[in-house]
């Protein structure tokens, strides 16, 4: 999604056509700084080095690579990535299962087709998400809404929600979780909290869906390489993962390891949904991956998106209104905040965009339809300047609204 | 799906793990001529011409084509496509009425998603192709199969099946057909009864899902640009079309045009399965597009496929055993080829590979489980001269058995 057509899409959360083609010239004159857009900054794309991949896999290997594809992957990409989980910690993960997904959106959709019926309970962070959830929504399971605090989803809470829904005769199948770097939250787990999560679902027999597409995007050494829910106890994971924040989301390529016999079964329900993935576009991340393209620039990734969240925070430190809160992320693209109860952030954003700044209320995250008061910042796509002034004119608003 | 992946998968209709195994050396040795993989010959992919137009892609416009895309697909590749699709004689169609998918897989699946209910008809011919089976499958449908001629699906058989389910109080909601040198068969769809399919759509309220990805390689001008069912009457039509057969498949882009509600529908439901697909690949082909890749290539490309099909019935002629018969396709990739009555081409397929020539067994294409007699014969992926070889192996090996 562009930025503009982001803009507009957000908006449109909010407000009526006629409204949206009011504000088309003041968005597209580039005057309203967004923090709505969950989209890696261009600037990280490594544009020349990915032109001459591109150019020297299709001559390489053109023969292969512009040919129809296996529906798991190509093979050797399949080998690249399980060498990097077990880097880490899921020590026994084995090619057979890990296939190739069209974005971590279709390993959603494909995990959430296979493991649900209409009726099954399936358990989300609140907030969460919203492409997790439509995924999980149009199985025509249940969804049932589990708070986070600042240690990640409530365990204690979650094993309540379990209970109540069994005893209500519902089968509890999975819990969909994001525990770097929360989106929307920008909330981690703890460690304590993972070991929680494998037991509660080893005593309640169910599956996690574990999305991890910052896991490299941390900022601190605190947050690097967390263990993943799938190291602790690959049996009862399907974990999911992406090139879309470390290389470019334009490849459009992702990926997930689960046991082996859901793997099979998610292999089927793909070669009905799209045969296979652009097999370019994997035989470029391959190239990519073998000339150390990737890992080579993780660092300055990390430390391009930790200043522009400092920048948001220390701006948000000085500007924000009374009575409201933000979560501090370890890493990610996301800033959470919560104002005061009487706000709505749906009813502010038009306001806001008027004042040069945009943002995505809250209340789309949470499948109970709470946190109207709550709006989430993605400081991924501004600069560290722009996000100063964009807090800046935000909390401006938030203030007059208070 | 490589050519090696292709016949292994072929084989294992037919076979046991154990036998598989045993032929790896054999396959892989490349002494096997295979007639199975439907897919287009490497040798018509212009490695060179997009090894440069990737590279200048990324280039020139790397901060979009590597970003996130909209869900409906690159609008200026929309663009091309509804200028091409008018051309087609689809003359009012509109951009909001087109979408790019990830293969035409997605596009069939998608739109069975949007359209059938569990316990709802939905119509396929006799034989058809086992994808779009699939994907009409998964939705919980009832499949009635419709027998074709040599001028494509029966229409007064197909009005019997309607009337048979509609009084056994069944919603018959759609007709999927490939009216261009079909998968399978090979045949064609005539323009009468194109004529008839929309009378009948109308008459019985059903939508037609008209996949034609062979299209544009027709190998004689009576069948160039036969108009499509959606140019009779788009607002019964869902017409599919790719780029995998005239351009290459490993871009994996395809695109459909729906009435605009289906279309807005079916956009809604990609944006939980995938996202969009790979915007890299979409500005590639846009950029194959403008610089006239795939427009100059097109005669040379039917030339190509056509001397192959000519090689495989001359073949044919000389040396088919007596009682079969085989379809004389006007484009495409397909013989299909029926034998006498006794004869079960999957238990035949062993000694063939065996022989040295693979092909797929017809009835997999059967919703029915008919078919046991009939074979389906790619032509597109070897030379005139390894045709003629292969298919006097393939005749050596059914007159023993007929």
């Amino acid at each position: 999604m562009t930025r503009y057509e982001e803009l507009l899409s957000t908006m449109a959360l909010a407000m009526q056509p006629n409204a949206i083609r009011k504000l088309t010239g003041l968005l597209s004159s580039n005057k309203v700084i967004s923090f709505a857009a969950g989209a890696p900054a261009t600037e990280t794309f490594p544009i020349e080095e990915l032109a001459e991949a591109a150019a020297r896999t299709i001559r390489d290997r053109g023969h292969y690579a512009l040919q129809y594809g296996p529906t798991r992957g190509l093979s050797k990409l399949i080998e690249e990535i399980a060498t990097y989980m077990r880097q880490r910690g899921v020590t026994d993960v084995k090619p057979s299962e890990i296939l190739i997904t069209t974005g971590s959106q279709q390993g959603i959709d494909l995990a959430a087709r296979v493991i649900l019926d209409p009726g099954d309970v399936a358990l989300v962070e609140l907030p969460s998400y919203v492409g997790g959830i439509i995924a999980l929504h149009n199985t025509q399971a249940e969804l049932v809404g589990v708070h986070q605090d600042e240690r990640g989803i409530k365990t204690d809470e979650l094993c309540e929600k379990i209970e109540r829904a069994r005893k209500a005769g519902r089968r509890v199948k999975c819990l969909y979780t994001i525990p770097n770097f929360q989106n929307p939250s920008g909330v981690t787990l703890t460690t304590e909290r993972r070991r929680e999560l494998i037991t509660i679902a080893d005593k309640y027999n169910l599956l996690i869906i574990e999305d991890d597409p910052y896991g490299e995007l941390y900022f601190k050494e605190e947050a690097a390489h967390l263990m993943p829910l799938a190291a602790l106890n690959p049996s009862r994971v399907i974990y999911l993962s992406s090139f879309s924040k470390v290389l470019a989301p334009g490849l459009r390529l992702a990926w997930l390891r689960a046991p082996e016999e859901i793997a099979s079964k998610i292999e089927t329900a793909k070669e009905g949904a799209d045969l296979s993935s652009s097999l370019l576009d994997q035989a470029i991340v391959l190239e990519a991956i073998r000339c150390g393209l990737i890992k080579r620039r993780l660092p300055m990734i990390r430390e391009f998106y930790a200043l522009r969240c400092h920048a948001m925070l220390d701006a948000l430190a000085e500007h924000a209104p009374e009575g409201s809160s933000w979560t501090k992320p370890l890493g990610g693209f996301f800033i959470f905040m919560q104002l005061d109860g009487k706000v709505n952030t749906t009813q502010l954003l038009p306001s806001a965009i008027e004042t040069g700044v945009a943002y995505v209320p809250g209340q789309p995250f949470f499948i109970d339809s709470t946190g109207t008061n709550t709006l989430r910042l993605a400081f991924s796509k501004e600069s560290p300047e722009k996000i100063s002034e964009g807090i800046r004119r935000l909390c401006q608003v938030l203030s007059q609204k208070v």
